[in-house]
């Protein structure tokens, strides 16, 4: 049997370049769409940077890559049209900064909701119904109970629009679901990925101000920004500040390729709608995170506390049993190497992906 | 100064054609967008024939008419640039039909959500940031009490892909507003619209089997269909069918102006987001429903108990005090009035819009 196609959206983001780089080395035939939002394309090159470097890693290449946006139907019958067949699509495209979403919350809307809808509707025209969607913790919203279970209510008290996009893309994946059976669609919820590959050659770096806590810290060790806001310490905590389930990158992006394994395997095991929770099912505060990271790179992280965030919850972790039973998969990576493949990653890219030189 | 600009989407459609009627008795410059899901252009007519029979009713003309949707945004750009600068835009075009939303989801997505949100960011594009929107009670799900005020919780226990398409782009809306002080926007939540204007001119056809009570009522009264099914008769209510909150077309489509016309003249007390009900405040049975027809009309309508529709609600109807107060509106018109404005339509036009000679 040929190895299976796979259309990637988003395949040069964080998340994507680290799934790439484990479809290739598990031989799968990709496709890859990305509008080059959070990723760059150096001067000259077919592929976007993280891309290439994706392909250095693995010694394979990707099948084709399409520079563009989930929101242009032309553009994806090109794609399905060009590729045909194509057995799965994941769907990892998303504008996905918190705070930026409050301040545009149309374009997050027209890119996160929009760009699903128009995708979907080129699946069903072209008969592809397999589909793997990167969700997150934060259709949760506020936290009912703990750890959050799969069928802890969503969208309910989601508090930003970049949340409520995830929701309402989850929603319309349910519908999908109950309109025709033959969908097989799996939505992986994810805490908070962090960390990257042992090569050094590819991991997160955001455009703007990181919005998120391990960037952050990283862009303060490589002396990027001078130091680090603690938002809040006196959350009801063991230290005070919050607590999330970080989960490695690498674990993140295995866990698509468990799944998307599984729905190619035994495909009528996964009809319907299937939402999964990626993290470790443990907590971890903001000063044990930092305390890991200066434990795990001897770096000093100069701090300090300030306000709480507005819309910032307490606390957040998973219960993962529904990936360990049906997916035989859980998370492996400690928090030291989460810390720890993050250094190695910034302190060889401290300008990310605009250093064509890294170091060897 | 000159009267105000008015793009209506969805114009040619039922609540669309009256509410253009009341903006052209109004002295309204009308520039309308329809894609004629929901009526219909007679051979060699450049209008709708909806339209075309509102400018018969008014003796007054629309500017202008484009056969197209709101997910088209060169369309839009077109719109905008030719008709500079658009005041207020009334967004009606919306498919509606509950039991279509979950056979064709993507469909019903793509049309209510991803063509509001085109929409809204054209909007933005042009600095036109006047908005009122077509919602409905739907949005409430299943009431956690009565009568539904604008404050009830809603887009919980929504049933059906129809209602949560309504429930999302309320969120996109309420996010618009939060990120940008300058827009104002009114949802007007619709309870149950019926009847027809008293010209018999236009009225509600629906292209397929009706879904609502009254439309099938009328096509049973003039034997289009036979029979009418009353789905469930223990329900706790007065004669254990169920209860709506009927409003005749006149008072809804008056909503539509008086709101326009407060949001014109008072423009910072309506900035951020407005929820409105338009109801009348009061229930009423499906079989008061069927005995108002019969006795306004002196037509026998044949019925039969049949079992409950799964997620159909008991009870529904409005708490009307916030368009009582910021509006100055209320509904004014009785069910009788509703009936035998729908009779006096219906006999009519018993094809619709399709019979273009109507008695005179």
């Amino acid at each position: 049997m040929d190895a299976a196609k796979i259309l990637i959206t988003g395949g040069s983001g964080y998340v994507g370049s680290h799934c790439v780089v484990e479809l290739l080395e598990n031989n799968f035939n990709i496709i890859v769409i990305d509008n080059l939002v959070n990723s760059i394309r150096l001067d000259g090159d077919p592929l976007p940077e993280s891309l290439r470097r994706a392909q250095q890693i693995t010694g394979k290449n990707i099948d084709k890559f399409y520079n563009g946006t989930t929101e242009d139907a032309e553009l994806l019958d090109k794609i399905f049209t060009e590729n045909s067949p194509i057995d799965v699509v994941m769907h990892l495209a998303a504008l996905k900064s918190v705070g930026e979403s409050v301040q545009q919350p149309l374009r997050y809307y027209q890119n996160n909701v929009g760009g699903s809808i128009t995708l979907l509707k080129a699946m069903e025209k072209y008969n592809v119904k397999k589909f793997i969607f990167s969700s997150s913790a934060t259709v949760y919203g506020e936290p009912q109970y703990l750890p959050l279970d799969e069928s802890h209510p969503i969208g309910i008290k989601c508090t930003n629009p970049y949340g409520r996009s995830k929701c309402m893309v989850e929603q319309i994946l349910e519908d999908v679901c109950q309109a025709d059976s033959e969908w097989s669609i799996i939505s992986l919820r994810y805490f908070n990925p962090v960390g990257a590959h042992q090569s050094g050659l590819i991991g997160e770096y955001p455009n703007d101000i990181p919005n998120n806590l391990m960037p952050y810290i990283s862009q303060v060790a490589v002396k990027v920004r001078p130091c680090l806001n603690v938002f809040g310490d006196d959350y009801p905590t063991v230290d005070g500040t919050g607590v999330r389930d970080y989960i490695h990158i690498d674990d993140l992006s295995n866990g698509h390729i468990v799944a998307l394994k599984h729905m190619l395997s035994s495909p009528k095991e996964w009809f319907g709608y299937n939402p999964i929770n990626l993290g470790t099912g443990s907590g971890t505060t903001v000063l044990q995170l930092i305390e890991s990271f200066e434990k795990s790179t001897g770096i000093k992280i100069p701090y300090k506390i300030v306000d709480r965030r507005p819309g910032d919850l307490a606390i957040l972790f998973a219960n993962v049993n529904v990936a360990k039973e049906r997916l035989g998969w859980k998370a492996r990576k400690t928090i030291d190497e989460m810390c720890s493949s993050t250094w190695n990653w910034q302190s060889k890219n401290p300008n990310g992906f605009r250093n064509n030189k890294i170091a060897q």
